[in-house]
Formats: structure tokens, sequence, C-alpha cells
């Protein structure tokens, strides 16, 4: 019995994977897989959580007594891990970019990022715990700080994000979106890694939650399910191409309130204190401590 | 080359952690990480899907002659596991309130706990057995109940809900909350594990459902996508707290179909029988029989 | 200590599973778990992956100077595993409709299913590089066409969706699905392997977003997250069961874009070049190149 | 850089493997790896060793109240994976004798044989048990049957060896000699599997003892490290081959002690009672209850 | 097909570990299976190379930079893993001898127990490496201490018996024989953690080396493959039972070599810087200085 | 309770390293641990064994059609597996002799020594081929050169030790030591990686057996467990320190056979079809044809 024809499809195969590489003009040097790794950076972002968190999120078995020596060996570990997935990043944005930069100019590069990045894990973990007070106080069913940070997954979707913007603004965008997408796959919340948020940030169930590349969100923020931060429409060049990186989500200040499946689209702001009500859309700005409410018209009795 | 200064960064996550500790009065005599885990609660559930549900959820090599012998053995073996977990979750609870009851009473309520759990597992057996059938019967592209059980996010959702339910009923919500998620994180469907839901409950594609603590469930209800059973606002108390544990969330009678994206607020009451269209936005009681549907007006044709 | 009665548990589980298979006439003769797994379908859905884009979702050590080896051997291998799985869903799909086919005859049939699989797989390589391109001169967040392929949760989605489709043509409808709620459970995005899409189809963001079993969508269509494209009602024979297997779902013709949480409903066509706005409810058909926005008047400000 | 040359060190491999069996006349419509596998063996072996000895080779969070639950479930898995390394054994045997059995007939024999094995375990646990009696009575350094039981090579080997027997029994040598090497490798204890062995019998220390196909031995024998009972020479036919499977290894009577290092060939007896002393070598029968020691000429002091 | 009778093979299963258990005179109060595990003692052994070895044993990214984190934060965790097992094992005493000691007597001890073990590793670490140049210098086949560290089955055995030692002083006779027979299982070097060895010991090849509960073993000793250091005879009491601890095996002194094969059995004395020659058979105390060879009246040719 | 004073214990273990590194002269610039891994070699025999026996010991679920595409694939992955052991040897080798050589050297020469050692696979897959049947034709209890390839401790320890004995020869004494070893822990067998061994060789049974760094052995050889070919006594220099690397092992010709336990040592030549008897002791050199038995001198009767 023949069974199938293998060699005939992975011909086939190869024959589709040139003409995709002609058509991309793949560099033709790229020897292997040279891209940042998902498996790497999952555990990487599992050691993180245990390094910012170690008595909630760390090993089963730490001690309370142990945690500077768990912390100090599992950093050392991750940062080294770290290096080598910002040296992936780094390589291959050169490769594309064919700025041909030295690898050692890419190793120096490297270390500085990855430098710069463990210095911040301490601010990080403050903000961090303003972002778990925030969800306690925010939410009648939440019995503890700790369920908040075992339990809640907008505490998981802002940790992430945090890390990711870190490495968004270090000009890392690849890594940055893997870390978010991770989040996006485990939570349904979605916040490009580019989206700066402040302290005291706390999202509500989440699912369907989309935070867009330029927004900007002030401090004690809090959003319900199903929220939309979005893009109006997308600029386009003269050649009809779309326009990336620039302003086009919106600005959310301080003390915001958004219910669920609420649309704000466009860079509009939000003003102060406004409270946005579940559903609506909304593509103007909204002045400070205003409410912008569903309208009854949306239903209608049989 | 030195690279990073790990001392220096373990110091000042050593002084953050303190902040907060010090913030929270984190009980100095956690020896260790005295919380139920995640891990553990996962492979415990997965086992209890497998008790219940043998020849579909069980191990693959099961056969039907041996169904008794892996339910028994599998049985006594998980009520043990999650003895442990009860354990932790009724330790935390005792140190988090202070009442300083002795480790015998723990353990003598920990065991009441899973006796009256695991007695009850036959009842839920019948109880999933009436949600299948009413999401063969509510969903035209079932083609077969097996299909259902296997593949239906609704399915899954509401088994680990109504296990999760047991555990809350039995003042356990960590516990609780946290089979919960691991539902939610899996099939986008956030039900929380106060709500009360009669049987033959279905949910059909079910991304963005979100059911809230004090919700009331009939019979044989039928949910969609992203519909909303939430609070309407949160009240406070004098000094501005959230208060909690109220009942809050909507009365849902049986026979009731709500469709995809409604949302449904406050403490009213959906009456038997009653229609509620896609999208639409309740904050009233909805008598029995009636149909609420979206308005046109939400569209406009340029 | 006697603990739980665990005999006592078992046989009333035991007798809760026979009223149900009592019930649902389960075939006496069903010895072993006959279905289709899901961790093995898992295991062919990442080799499948793999085989596909071997650069870049391959193993991490592969060097592209040994694809062809690489892909000929996993092919080899994971059309022995699917082969296996497929017999699984014939086998399954004969005892319930009492079909009685010989051992052979299924062997055959299962022999020529994968064959067809096999040799559709270079086709299936074009048409999601189509969609590659599709997302990324979609997204103006979008770098490069690796971050696409790496990252984007729609192009997950897309992919399982065209490989569940080919067996759902095939009429193995449950492995079909399985591969579906793969997709759905890591994305948030339920595409009814029925659905048909052409080429060149980009989901944005993607939690939430429902697409029925008969839609049929065209060349280039966008759609962003927690879009439904649904069924309007269930039809019900005489008895008032529902009827299943008709074409209800619908029509998007070539170049259609449907922005977030519009809702379309029924057998309806969405005409070619039209834009659907953002939260819009439609039940009705829509000419070419027109746009349905959402109307002002569900925001009233306060 | 191209490396090395795959597709030529490919080709001269597959040479080599032609050339290899063309002179073996590897049969044609070998199609897979039919052949029992190693990592199998070991699994079922394992279960089998719990089967046996619950409370101490069975799981770790076993408990004797639910020891015959354990029992039950995990023998019903295990001998279904046992009957499908029978007939993997069964049917290299067929294939390679050219007996061209059907299907059918390999699986009715094979389902005999596990049968028989099955009820043969209660009878091998007793003399499993006499063995540990033994070793206990045996050792002075043995502190209690558990640690005999844990800890014990020779407890190891001959749990394996009386496995190991029962299969080379029913005709299947290649099961019988995989188990009898997964010992082997793990004690240094290489008894093969064709050896009759009598209750009671301990092995102390144990590296390097062989035991060979054709012996038979008594009750309650003793034999420590580097024993070897061989065969003296190997009768050739008239072609010159050597001659197989005729009785070529010594009868070791009850109650026999042999001591470190003693080689035993041929097809002797060692009568009842006696004891053969450390290092002696010994090709002739010896009397019951005589003692063979190491004559002084083995040492000189300079 | 009724295939096997499970429920038979289980009961008569039960009937024999009955017959065992009341041979045995099993306590009734063994709940579950209180005995160290084997699994987790391999863990611990693990861990404690790495502690002991940390850039040669320890995890494969560790920097020198970093050891003493490493080394911290693998300790705590290891000494209370460690901990747990000498619970298992003290607590298996006390049940077997039923000295009825509260738990908190033998929480007492085990804390006591491993921390003495913990202070005794900066010593162990000073031995060990003493053992290691032994090798290092006495194999003209060594390149570099590095090798003999990695590869050498010796320092292996010797590294465990240093550990298992340390544990039969401190009377858990269980603990330190299962972590002897881990090493015997992997070199075939079967040393009995009661054996007094100091340092400085090389055993080169190793395979077959047996060394007894009461030797006594001087600095800088040479031991080859197949050496046996036993007892002579073993002494049994009034009822004919065996005697177990007295002192019944060899004292060797410092700088003694024993070539391969060389048995020495008794309470006897090797003296300082005798050389025993291979093979040869030794029951009477030998002076220091002397050498021992095989007389050449074994062999004779033909 | 405080428990174990860690800190004090680290900066213990920390005194001991730096004693043994001044005394040793360890280089201050290694960085981590630049040592070959024994897992990763581990993991490379298991894939060389496949590629030289793909149907035997190559993935349990390949098949004969598609054994090019498993080969080419595995090759060029263990290749580049090896090739980074190959260059931890050689740095490490570097670094101690301080040869200084830069990266480039190394990284080329370790590529020309994969080089080489790929292109010799088909020749090792001959050689292997006439091992096994000398395997067959010398052992009365082996059926089948299949269980030969199987199950033979042998077999096994001459696959490792021809793959060991290239990288010997291409002065990469640390990686073939560690191939060694693992055959060593696997099978009681220890044979230098250094020794020369021609085609046909057979051990049977190998539990002790001993082969030394120099030996040379010709074609045809047959051992049976426990043989030593050792070296007499080892040569020191003016200084008392050992001598290595001279010829000290002994010549076995071509067709002689060795019996369990005899021990030959210096360097010696047992002459061509020579039958050493088992236990035998020898120092000399013996003639060709010749036979050299056990004296009975060495057994007393009482």
């Amino acid at each position: 019995m023949t069974q199938w024809n293998i060699q005939n499809i992975v011909s086939e195969l190869q024959q589709a994977r040139n003409e995709w590489r002609t058509k991309q003009k793949s560099l033709k040097d790229f020897g292997g897989r040279e891209l940042p790794s998902k498996e790497e950076i999952s555990k990487i972002m599992n050691d993180l959580c245990g390094i910012l968190f170690p008595m909630r999120l760390g090993p089963h078995d730490l001690r309370q007594q142990s945690e500077n020596f768990y912390i100090a060996h599992t950093l050392e570990k991750t940062l080294h891990a770290l290096l080598e997935q910002v040296k992936l990043n780094l390589t291959y944005d050169d490769k594309s970019k064919k700025h041909h930069q030295s690898k050692e100019m890419i190793e120096d590069l490297a270390q500085r990022v990855v430098n710069d990045f463990a210095e911040r894990l301490p601010t990080l973990r403050r903000v961090l715990d303003s972002d778990v007070i925030a969800a306690y106080e925010g939410d009648p069913a939440a019995r503890s700080v700790d369920e908040v940070l075992l339990c809640y997954p907008g505490i998981f979707a802002i940790t992430y994000h945090r890390i990711a913007h870190e490495f968004y603004t270090k000009d890392l965008p690849l890594l940055a979106r893997l870390i978010a997408e991770l989040a996006h796959s485990k939570t349904g919340i979605d916040i490009h890694p580019g989206a700066q948020i402040d302290q005291g940030f706390f999202i509500d169930h989440g699912t369907g939650v989309v935070i867009g590349e330029t927004c900007v969100i002030g401090k004690n923020v809090r959003i319900y399910q199903a929220v939309t931060l979005g893009a109006k429409r997308f600029e386009v060049d003269d050649t009809g191409r779309l326009q990336k990186e620039y302003a086009r989500h919106p600005i959310v200040e301080d003390n915001v309130v958004i219910y669920a499946g609420a649309t704000i689209l466009g860079r509009i702001t939000i003003g102060e204190g406004a409270v946005i009500g579940g559903n609506v859309w909304i593509t103007q700005s909204v002045p400070a401590n205003s409410a912008v409410l569903q309208s009854s018209a949306t239903k209608s009795q049989v």
C-alpha cells in the first residue's frame, strides 16, 4: 500500500513557501528561527510574577524567611534567559531593517535593555500593588487582596501589560507583543503593549476588553468587560496604505469609570471623573465629571 | 563584567514588599504559602469531571466494564486531595479573620465539607445531564449529546460552576473562585460561584458572558454570548466604602431566552418565558412571556 | 475513621448513569471510549502548523536547509496520527447511526479522507498566506508579517478554521468541531467549522467573534472583536423540534468590513464592499458599497 | 555554509540497511515497528508491582481503605496494556516464523495468555512474600520487611523474574527477556527468564549474579553477589552451529547457600543443604549437606 | 466478551495480603503509606549534589556570580523536603517499635536531625574534595578533576555514601538505605550506609564492589571493581536467628590498595599501607605494608 | 522558629569552595558551567541510536517508508546539538590548557569534528551489524537478531563505545568519557573510550566487565561477565606521580574467547583463537590457539 505521496506534498509545500519568500523578499541569510520563543517568554513571565509576588505567585513550597534567596537566584537566572530573548528580537530587527549592526553592538544594547528593565522591577511592584488595591476596593465581590491577586484576570492582564510596556518603550515591539498575547489568550483582555496606563487600574471580568496602542489612561480608572478603547478610522497615505504609529486612540483621564460594552473611538478625551455607561458608543470627547448613559431608545417592548 | 546588580534589586523589592505588608497588616506568622493551589485544584477538577462522566471525560483507555473501579479509586484519591485544599482555604480564612480555631476544629470542618460535597455528586451528575440535553435541544448545530459534552464551552462552564457553587455555599469563597476562574480563562464565560442556577441551563458560544454573584436563574434558561447579568450600581456605606454581599443581580425565571449581547442590570426580575433580544439594555423588570427586542433606532443607513 | 462512603457514592453515580443511558439508548456494545481525543488532535494541529509554516511555527532548532526533511518526517507521522482520529470519528458515526459498515470499509474511507486532506495542504498554505497579508495590511499596529504569524489570535483562529473546515466538508463534524473549539478556547473566536470563508480574511483582536455554521464569506473581508454573524431565529418542525442544517446565517460578500460588536443575523446578504459600523444590529440585507453606522440615539448626556 | 552533507549520509545509511536486510531476509511486509515496547513494558511492570504490593509499591497517596479500588482499576487498565504487548510479541513471532495465523487467532491466543497470567497474580504475591521473608531472615543488616521490599535489589530482581518467567512459559520469550533486562539494568542481576526458581529465594547485594536459562533452583536458596550459575560449554550441531534450548545449567536443590563470586557450570546438581564457598569454581555435582570451600592455595604472602 | 474476572483476582489478592498482614502483625492504624519516598529522596540527593558542587553538578545555566543565591534558595527548599522525609522515617520507626511518641516530639527530633545534617555540609564538601583528588591522582586515565567529578561512578557512590552515612549515624537507617540503593543501582557499587570511611577514598570502575555495614576504612584507601569487604559468617542466637548489629566486617587502615575482585571477610585488619592483589581471598588479618598476591596456582595451561 | 541558619552554611560552603579553587587554580574567567551536559549527550545518543537502527531503536510510530525522512531530519538536528557539546568540550580544554584559541578557531575545529563523525555513521552501522550477528551466533539463548538488538546489554555497550571511541580519537576525551559512563551505568560494562575494538565483538551478560584505555581487541572476540582487561601496575615518574597515556593494557587477537571472571593484566598478548577459562588470572602472554583453564586447586571439599 503506497498510502500518501509524501514526497509530492513536500515539494508542493516548498513551492508555496518559495513563492511567499520571493514575494516577501525573505532574507536568504536567516539560517535558523531567529525569533523570540513564546515558550521561553512564557517561562520568563512566570518567573517574573514569582519575583514580584513571591509568597503568592512564587513556588508553592516557598517560605517567607527565604524570599530573598529565591528572588536573587531566580532573578539572576531569569535575566539571563530574558537577555537571550532580547538578543533574538534585536537581531531579528537588525536583519529585517538591514542595519548590519555588529554582534557586539547588539549584545551591548541587549545588556543595557535588560539592566534597565531589572532596575524597574521594584517600581513595577509598587504600581501593581496600587492595581491590587483598586481591584479590591472596586469590586463588591472581592473578599481579600489575596483573592484578587490569585484569581482576578484583570490583575493578570495588567501585570503582563506593565511588563510588556517596558519592552515596548525600549523598542522591542515583538517581545512586547508576545507577552501581551499570552495575557490576551488567558484572559480575553487585549491591551496593546503601547498603551500608557497609570496606577490603580482595574478591569473587572475583562473578557472582550480592547485597549489600543496609543491610549493614555490616567490614575484609578475602572473598566468593565467588553469595553473598547479603539481607533475611529485608519488614516491612509497617498498610496492608499495604512499609516502606522500616530495617536489614534482615546485619552482617559483620572478616576474615570467605563461600564461594560462601551465603545470609545478616536483620539478623544474622557475628562477626569467621567462615568461612561454600559454599551454606549462615543466618538467625541466627554467633559470632566459628566456621565454618558445608554439612552432608553435601545429597547422596545412587544 | 558585573552585569546586573542583583543584590540591590532584591533589597528594593524587599522594601516594596515591606511597605505593602505594613499597609496590609499582613500577619507575621504566615510561614509558608497557606493558600489553595491553582494547579492542585485544576487536577482535582479534571478528576471530578472524569468521575462524573467516566466514558466521555475520564481516561482514554477506560472501558465501560471497569467504570466503577475507576470511579471508586479516583474518588477516594480526589477527595483526599480536595480535603487538603479545603483545609488550606479554612486555615487562611481563620488567620485572616483571627478566629484562632484549633487545628482539630479546622480538620473536622474540612472533613465535613468534603463529605457533604461527595454525597452531592450523584445529584450534580443528574443536573448536568439536564444541561447537556438543554444544549443538544437548543442548538441546531449540535449533532449528538457526545459532541455537546466533549466540545461545548457552555457545558464546561456550567460543570465547573455547579461544583464551584457547592463550595461557595459551604463558605469557601476562595476555593470556589479559583474553580470559577479556571473555567473563565478557558471559555471566556465568567459565572460568579455565588450565582444560583437551576437545571437545564445552556449558554451557547459563551465568550463574554458575565453572571453576577447574587443572580438567581430558573429552569431551562438559554443564554447567548456576551450577555451580562450584572449589578446596576454599587451601594456604598456611610464612609463611602462599597457594600458587599447584598442582592444586586437579576432574577431570571424559568424558560427565559436571552440573546447575544443583552445587558440586564440590577435586582430586577425577567418573568417566566420572556425572550430578551440581542444587544438590548434592561434595567427594569420584564413581565412573564413578554419579548424585549432591539429597536430599529440603532442603525441608520448612509 | 471511616471518612467518606465511597461505595455508596459509586453506586448512586452508577444509577445516575444508568438512567441517562436508558434515556439516551446508549449503545451497549460501546466497549471503550470510541471518540476522537482532544489531546491527540491538539498535538496533530501543532504539527500541522509546523508543517505549514516550518520556520515560524515549527520546532525551535529547525534550520532552513532541513525544512523538507522535517516536513516529510512530520507529515508522515502526523497523517498516521490523523488517520487514527478519523477512524475513531467514522466508527463513532457508524455506531450512532447503526450503519454497520465493516471495519475495512471504515479503514478505506479514513484512508481516502486523510489522503485528500494531505493533498490540500499546499493550497491551504497559499490561502493562509493571503490571510497573513490581509492582517498585516489591515492593522496599523502590525510591524511585520512575522509578528502577525506569531502573535495574532485572528491568524491562529483562521488557520485552525481552514483545517477544521476541510474535515467538515468530508463529513467529520465531530473532529472538525474539536479543532474549532481548540481555537475558540485559545482566542475567544468561535468560528463554526461549517462556515465557508474565502481568502484574505482578517479578524482583529477577535475576542467574542461568533461565525455561524452556514455563513458564506467572500474575499478580503475584515472583522473586528465581538462581531456576530448569527441566525435570526431557529425554525422548528411540526413537532416543535429545532430544524438543523439549513442555511440560516449571513452571506458576506468580498471586501466587506465589519466593525466591533456588530450583530448580523439571518440569511441576509452584506453586499460587496459594504462597511458595517460598530455595535450595529442588522437583520436585513445591505446593498453593495453602502455603509451602516451606529445612530447617535444610543447615547444621551446627563 | 553548507555544513554537513545530510543527503549523502542518509543514502549511505540506507545502503547499509539494505545490505543487512538482504542478508537477514527481513520480511518486506513489516510496515511499522511491530515489536513490544520497552517503555510500555516498563510502565506495565511498575503497575504490576503496585498491584502486588499496593501499600509499599503503589501510588504514594494510596490509603489502605481503598486498596481494592486501586487494584481493580489499575489491574483492568494494565491487563489491557499487557494485551497489546502480547499481541505485538505474537504477531512478530508469527511473521518471523511465517505461520500466517489469522489476526483473530492471535487475538484469541493473546487474550488467553493474559487471562492465565492475571489469574496467577495471587499466587505470585504469596511466593514473593516468601522471598521477602527469606531476605529479612537471611541478612543481618535487614531491619524490617518494609526495608527489604523498598530497598533490596534482590527483591526487585526476583519480582521481575517471577513475572518474566510467566511469559517465558507461555512461549513469549521476547516479552520475557525485555522484562528481565529491565531488572538487569537496574540491579546488575541477570536472571534468564527461563530459570525455574522455587519460593524463599534471596540474592544479597546481587551485582554480577548470572543465572542461566535452564537452571532449576529449589526452596529457600540464598545467593550472594557475582555468583554464576552458567553453562560449561555450548554444544554445536553437525554444521558447527550452537545448539539452543537443551538443559545446560545447574540444578540447585533446597536450602543451598552459595557465597559471593562462586562459579557453578554445567548440568550438575548442588545437593540439598550444601554450602558453596566464595569464589570457588565448580563443574561437578556436589552432594547434599556438603560444603565446598575456597582452598588456601589462592593466596601467598610476600 | 467478559474478558478477565477482575473482581475475583482482586479478592484473592486481598486474601493474600490479609494472610501476610496477619503473619506480620501489620499495625492496623497505618492509614497511608507512611514511608519515605524514593522519588522524593532522589530529588533531594540531586539538589544536595548541586549545593555541594554548584558549578559542576548544579543547574546548567548557573553562573559563578550567583552561586550563593542558588545555594541559599535550594538549601532552604531542600532542607524542608528532607525534613518531611525524616519525619516519615521517624514516624514509621515509632509505629513499628510502638514507642508512641507525640507528634511534637517527632517534629522536634526531625528538626534537630536536619539541622545537624545541614551544618555538616561544608565539612562533607571538604572530605569529598579529598576524594576527588584521590581519584585524579590514582587513575592514569583521569585527565582532569572535572572529568572525575562529572564521570566517575566511584565519586558518585562515595558522595551518596557520605550523605547516607550521616543519616545512619542519626539512627535513620531506612532513609540511609534508600540513598545507598540509589547509588548502588546507578553504579553497581554497594556500600552499606553504616560503613565508616575516612577521607581520600577512591573506587575505580566500581561495578560489583560490596562494603559491609561495620567496615572501618582509613585515609587514602584505593579499591577496584568487584572487591568485597564482607562478613565471614553470620552469628546466630540460641534460637538459631541471625544476630544483627555486631562488628563483623574488615578494618582497612590508611593507604591500603585492594585490587579487583579481592574478597576480604570477617572482622580482620588490613594493616596500614598493605597491598591486596586481585582476586585473592582473605579471612585473616594482614600486617602493615605487606602485599598479598594471587598465587600462580590458579591457572594451568593446557 | 528560626529553623536552620542558611546564611551561615552558605558562607562556610563558599569558604570550602574557595579553598578548593585556590588549590586547583581554577580559572577566574569561567563564567558559566562550560562543560558538556550529561542530559544533552544522553539525548544525542538516543537519537544516534535511532538514526543507526531506525526501525528497532527509532520512534515507536516510525514506518519503513519514511525511514529516510526521519533520519534526515533527526540527523540534521542531532548534529547541531552535538556541535554545541563539541564546542563546550573544546572550549573547556582550551581554557584548561590556556591555549587561548579564538572562538572562530574552536568553531571551525568543532565543525570539522562533527562532519567527520557524521561521515563515519554508515561505517559504524556496518560494524555494529557484525556485532549483532556475533551476539546472535554466540549465545544459545538468543532467539532472533531483533531480540539481541532490543535486549542485550552487550550490544548497548558496544554501540555506545564505538561512538565514544570516535570522539576519543578526535581528542575529545571528556565527551567520550561521558558517553562511556552512560553505558557503564546502564549495563555495568565499563569500556574505556580509548579501547580499540574490531568488528564482531560480543559481551554476554556483561556486568562487571572492565576494558582499559589502551586495549587492542581483534575480530570476533567473545567476552563474558566480570572479565577484566586491565593494567598490571601503574608506572610513576621520578616525582612519584602516575604516568598517563602509555600502552598498559592487553592485546587480544582475533577469535579469542574469554570466560566469566577472567582477569588479564598488563601489555601482554592473548594469541589468536586462544580460549581463556573462567576466573583465571593472567599476567603473561598466551600463545595462539591455546587454552588457559582454572586449575582444580581452587576448591577443596570438606
